[in-house]
């Protein structure tokens, strides 16, 4: 589906035009009628034109700059992922901007109409949803939460963790802990990555002879600090005999330790908790957070290093899928 | 200084060019010799030209777009201003990129070319140092550390604090809890900002009548929590009758507090800490942490106010000083 080959000329002839009005319609520049326009448009996304050799020869290059869509830069997961990738970047050459979308799935197709209309060279897309469409006409890398579309093997990059086994791990740290009554706290959002933590989490009751039961299962419609107290207290609060959490984030079980705290609660000698990403955070709050780490960094540099590639011109339809590892501290 | 008038056709005129090759050369797109953009540039910056409405007329635009530059997207007061700024701009139409530049002044060069290269319609500029130069050829407005050439009365934009009064009233609340022996930690980058604290600091221990002792002036060189808790546990090591410590920033506080609980020592009891900022992970962390609030959503409101007026064409040569407040929590 990819020609690599495609001239400018020949999208000129197919497109019925000259050369110098591609050029303005890719540059959006200059004069066109919305019908040149069109067909032009038909003829790239057919061939799967990029763009880029054009743009990286303005002086000021564009091209070497890439756009990273991030769900919620307020989220140290996200943050480090992004400084990551700008520092994996820069080491080659390359410069990123990014694009905080607010968990806002329409502002990620905003920006990514944007990032085109600038010019830049490639997009690091970590969506804040599932359902979204590939990204056409410019390279494009996806990360963390697998997008549908990825399954149905387009040939895109994408760069995710073990979900499952992240879900087992945690749940299995809590049964070894003698945990009985053990609540899961998910994302109401990102469906796939928490149901794949969800059958982890219920693959390691299984295997434990725990009964699974759904009235454990909790779901937040946004993922903060606030969050993850308010649905604590709630759990907590109703006739409940709840001796371990496991939290999709780690964001939530920090804003959980509030709720321990201000109700005198024992972390972890009456409950025991766990997360999930391993944010630089949890190893400073009081008690330092048990959880399950991604490893966003590498998350990072795998994104930085796959969209360099594609920017050069090199196919990177690869799926890089790590392991998730238990990282041990004070909560269990 | 600043002429709002004068047109394309006049550029070219004062440049011996065609009105074609002031917007080639405006857009860098198309052929145009190094000399006759020399010439076209140095009228540009001589009548201070704003290429705003013609990338306006471009069909995505381009110029809706605002860029933010922040020192350190992974510390919350800076990634809840970009938050802030974002979500202000959007209300208006208009859409945020942030570039994080890692506490890099050489980054900061870098990106403000890359923003007007991709022809972006205003910067906002959170910069990590005050010796910067004015962003030129393009509306900019300056945010938290106030540039030097700002007291200049050059007709910028600034929006911060009292950073004078934000110093006196942490070490005025110390001295208020009983605290004879009150450290400071500082950063050694922002000097201007630093210097105000330090100085509304001495002030308040001059007003108590507690003696100023410069070797309880501690220094970090990056604000991160990592600095926070080694800086903590350098000065405790050392024979020391400390018994407050001002931190000039929460993330420097919030760091110290896992050497406090490391070390058993007994917050506030054995000592006060106070910080500055009142980020939210401050209302977090156990015990939640005493701080002099910067009222950084304003900052974000305003500033996007401000850039949009300033896009649009109006005067916006003003600066905003915003009083600091004291917020009580379980520290002190």
């Amino acid at each position: 589906m990819k020609n690599e080959n495609i001239s400018i000329k020949e999208i000129a002839r197919l497109a019925g035009t000259s050369v110098a009005t591609v050029s303005r319609v890719i540059n959006q520049n200059g004069r066109f009628s919305k019908e040149t326009e069109k067909r032009v448009r038909e003829v790239i996304e057919k061939y799967n034109y990029r763009p880029n050799e054009l743009a990286r020869s303005l002086r000021v290059d564009k091209a070497q700059v890439v756009g990273v869509i991030v769900p919620d830069i307020t989220n140290e997961f996200f943050s480090y992922i992004a400084r990551k990738i700008e520092v994996d970047l820069l080491k080659q050459g390359y410069m990123a901007v990014i694009c905080d979308t607010n968990e806002s799935l329409e502002m990620e197709k905003q920006y990514i109409e944007t990032l085109k209309a600038m010019r830049i060279g490639g997009i690091i897309y970590v969506s804040g949803d599932q359902k979204i469409e590939p990204i056409k006409d410019i390279p494009a890398v996806y990360v963390d939460r697998k997008p549908e579309f990825v399954e149905e093997g387009q040939g895109s990059c994408f760069i995710g963790c073990d979900n499952y086994q992240g879900g087992y791990l945690a749940a299995e740290r809590l049964i070894k802990a003698g945990r009985k009554c053990i609540a899961v706290v998910l994302h109401a959002k990102t469906i796939a990555t928490q149901d794949k933590r969800l059958n982890g989490y219920r693959q390691a009751l299984h295997d434990y002879g725990i009964p699974y039961a759904e009235e454990l299962v909790y779901k937040v419609e946004h993922v903060g600090m606030e969050q993850g107290y308010q649905i604590t207290k709630r759990m907590l609060e109703s006739a409940n005999q709840t001796d371990g959490i496991f939290y999709s984030s780690d964001i939530l079980a920090i804003g959980a330790l509030q709720y321990f705290h201000e109700e005198n609660i024992k972390i972890p000698e009456e409950i025991s908790i766990i997360g999930i990403d391993d944010i630089p955070l949890s190893a400073r709050v009081v008690p330092a957070l048990t959880t399950v780490k991604q490893d966003y960094l590498k998350f990072g540099s795998l994104a930085a290093n796959a969209i360099i590639k594609m920017m050069k011109g090199d196919q990177e339809k690869r799926t890089y899928i790590l392991s998730m590892e238990l990282i041990e501290r004070e909560t269990v």
